[in-house]
């Protein structure tokens, strides 16, 4: 497989798209994306965890608003990760995540995940080179697990943002009342650790035994345009069918 | 590492050993196990997890009496693996289990435990050996994590019955009445797969990487001994320090 390098690759959409047919056709697969999770929730064979991971403010909220918003919330969760409780602390760094896993006939989307505890943690030296081995080890191990035991389809999606995109996407939460909530200084912090973060990512990308997709988010409706086509598309190939009708059945 | 094969391992004590000796030394370890698992909680540093697997009437009820026992009840939990629900079923093999993995400054007993996925499950094949290949890769990854990334000291103890002695064990169920609770026509039905669980159990103690202790357990004064003195060596290798004074501390 050929390494990936984030630097080589482009944060924009392809000159030739237009954006409102593009807006057109996200908004008609997010409905087709809601049909496959009623039959996902239907069935009962199948569990599915989405992944997003990508700097502060590429767009991971927006893409769960703009993918997600169609489907019916019952048998569809979505999991914010933040700091660890102390309680997490004081277990391995996947005992929470685990816990959160998608039942069969559930979709669970992850703002943030597992990947953190290689990333803001190996770029802030917290843990030792050694330590990000063994952890991208237990990570690969891990989806492997839910994989085969759990019928689990990951679905993993890096937001591949602008350097130059992140400033004026932070500074309008600066601006915008609406967007105020969302301001945090640490962002402006983290910021400064770029290269870093940029270095951690790439090295997760290419030791990642399930792949990731890497979306371009510089304009969003790029982001939802792809991401609506990666999902319809894993999720139909998932051949899942509603199932027959049961007269027998009470209650279950 | 020389093959293990439980055939040709004695389920007896050996015949120098003196039973009243030996009882009593298990009981001063008993109050030592103690100690060591009250400094555990104080320092709060790392976890222990004691796995007890064996054929149906094994002692292992018998075992966590006598050994931990003792222990005062903070920071203790004992955890007994029966049949999944449906939203364990929901869920790979692991999720229930990594749920109750020890905090640091906590010691979990696992009576029975994730191990019942590749044995009892095998020897009635609800699953194939490939799933069989795949959870024992699963397990020895899942013990790995929990061993560098939660200082988890695994103590793993295989009591190892005769076919003989189960018999009467089963039989004092039926007669004596504060015995009466653990009869159960499943054991004796279970009891004809011996042999298929003894090549079941062959292969998982060969095959893991944290190895197993094996537990002669036809006399419990025996289990007793040899267990108290294989934990009261591992916890005082842990080489647990008392916190110093901390006059500033309010609440944590």
């Amino acid at each position: 497989m050929a390494t990936i390098d984030l630097n080589t690759i482009s944060t924009r959409p392809p000159e030739d798209l237009d954006k409102k047919s593009a807006r057109k056709q996200s908004s008609k697969r997010a409905e087709r994306i809601a049909e496959l999770h009623q039959k996902l929730v239907a069935e009962g064979k199948h569990s599915v965890l989405i992944i997003l991971q990508g700097m502060d403010a590429s767009g991971k909220d927006g893409a769960m608003r703009n993918v997600f918003g169609a489907c019916a919330p019952f048998g569809l969760r979505a999991v914010g990760w933040k700091k660890p409780t102390d309680e997490e602390f004081a277990h391995d760094f996947l005992w929470r995540i685990h816990k959160q896993a998608p039942a069969k006939g559930e979709m669970v989307i992850f703002n943030r995940s597992h990947y953190e505890d290689v990333l803001i943690q190996r770029v802030h030296g917290w843990i030792d080179e050694e330590k990000v081995d063994k952890r991208i080890a237990s990570i690969n191990a891990f989806e492997k697990l839910l994989a085969y035991d759990n019928n689990t389809l990951i679905l993993k999606f890096y937001l591949h943002l602008s350097k130059e995109q992140q400033v004026e996407e932070l500074t309008e939460r600066l601006q915008e009342p609406e967007k105020y909530y969302k301001h945090n200084d640490g962002d402006w912090e983290e910021r400064e650790h770029w290269d870093k973060y940029r270095a951690a990512y790439n090295d997760v990308l290419n030791r990642s035994e399930i792949p990731w997709h890497i979306i371009p988010v510089d304009s969003r409706w790029y982001r939802d345009y792809l991401m609506t086509d990666i999902i319809v598309e894993a999720l139909e190939g998932l051949d899942m069918q509603w199932p027959e009708l049961d007269t027998e059945r009470k209650w279950e």
